[in-house]
């Protein structure tokens, strides 16, 4: 597969791709032409095409896509074979809707700790893990090596415990906090989840619809 | 201010702008040179000058932006400042999280309804909202008038909501949900807030990065 230079256009396509094959997947479908897909998905074949040609291409002409393949194949791509350990920062409300909500190990990541600084939260079990002190984070992760970080905490904390985490060996980042990881630390893997920007876009796009 | 054909990728840029803007201003500072906002966002001067020419520009050779002028311009563009009415659809964990932690009118929307179908929900006041059943839902439309929904609800009660959204009125869709609202109706404005795309994402990134 060849998996250099691609665009991170296409690669934030891809979740999408993954999750319409797994629909595909579940309802018996075994092939699937592109431009079937691309009516589905409402892009065009010809983008469906180029997209999935940036990793060798997974389909043959006259025949289409083999959806089992094309979706054990992003899923390679998209690193979920292989879960990723994960640890949370922050059990508050939102900590506690996304750890018990998300299937992360269907998403490549696998929960394996939660810290909190509130002693109302520490002891309690939040996602089958029983949150802990911020003050064992070091020896937690010294032990158990997690590679990523959920930020569930308020943007005022997130600068002091991204610097501390970095240290411990975190290279990934799922942020929820406004704090701007990146550009201090380039070098880290980041997706933010900022709410209030998308808000922002939506408010943009209802004024200009119009 | 020329608003026409902006490509999406400025328009997601904007917030992220803004809130730059206002933390300067929170600040005190009321002028910034594009290089000097380029050093704090981690992107470069003549992006930040391309950006923002796009709105007929807000600074001046040699002196910089004015911040003042620019966090308002920009809140302007992006419609902050006439508040869309809202309802929020499904009032589960997720909703409760959303509807009392954002601060909505600071980002565009003014909540005035919420709904859901859950007895043991209904009644309850969210975010000083008392929860409505999704019974009460056109009537209240054709009262209210609200043009942007917030949807909190489970993927597969969205089809059939979104299409009686859409029929009183709403134009706009902040969605939580998996369902595409955007192909079976172009028309309308969505933003999709999934959790799991991004996490996919940062999984491929993880993975690659090594």
């Amino acid at each position: 597969m060849k998996e250099n230079n691609i665009s991170s256009s296409v690669i934030k396509r891809l979740p999408r791709y993954y999750r319409f094959l797994g629909e595909l997947k579940k309802q018996g479908v075994s092939r699937v032409s592109s431009s079937a897909l691309a009516k589905l998905m409402n892009l065009n074949a010809s983008q469906i095409r180029q997209d999935l040609n940036c990793f060798g291409g997974f389909g043959q002409q006259g025949y289409g896509y083999n959806v089992e393949m094309l979706y054990g194949g992003i899923g390679e791509i998209l690193g979920l074979n292989s879960p990723t350990k994960a640890i949370m920062l922050g059990v508050g409300k939102l900590g506690v809707v996304v750890a018990e909500n998300m299937n992360f190990e269907k998403q490549g990541f696998k929960l394996i700790g939660a810290f909190d600084v509130d002693q109302n939260v520490l002891g309690k079990t939040v996602a089958g893990l029983t949150v802990l002190s911020v003050e064992k984070l070091e020896e937690f992760c010294k032990e158990h090596k997690p590679t990523a970080a959920f930020l569930c905490v308020p943007s005022a904390a997130a600068p002091e415990l991204s610097e501390k985490l970095i240290e411990l060996g975190v290279t990934g980042f799922w942020n929820f906090s406004h704090y701007d990881i990146a550009i201090k630390h380039p070098e880290v893997s980041v997706e933010n989840v900022h709410f209030g920007d998308t808000l922002m876009c939506l408010s943009y796009k209802i004024k200009t619809n119009k």
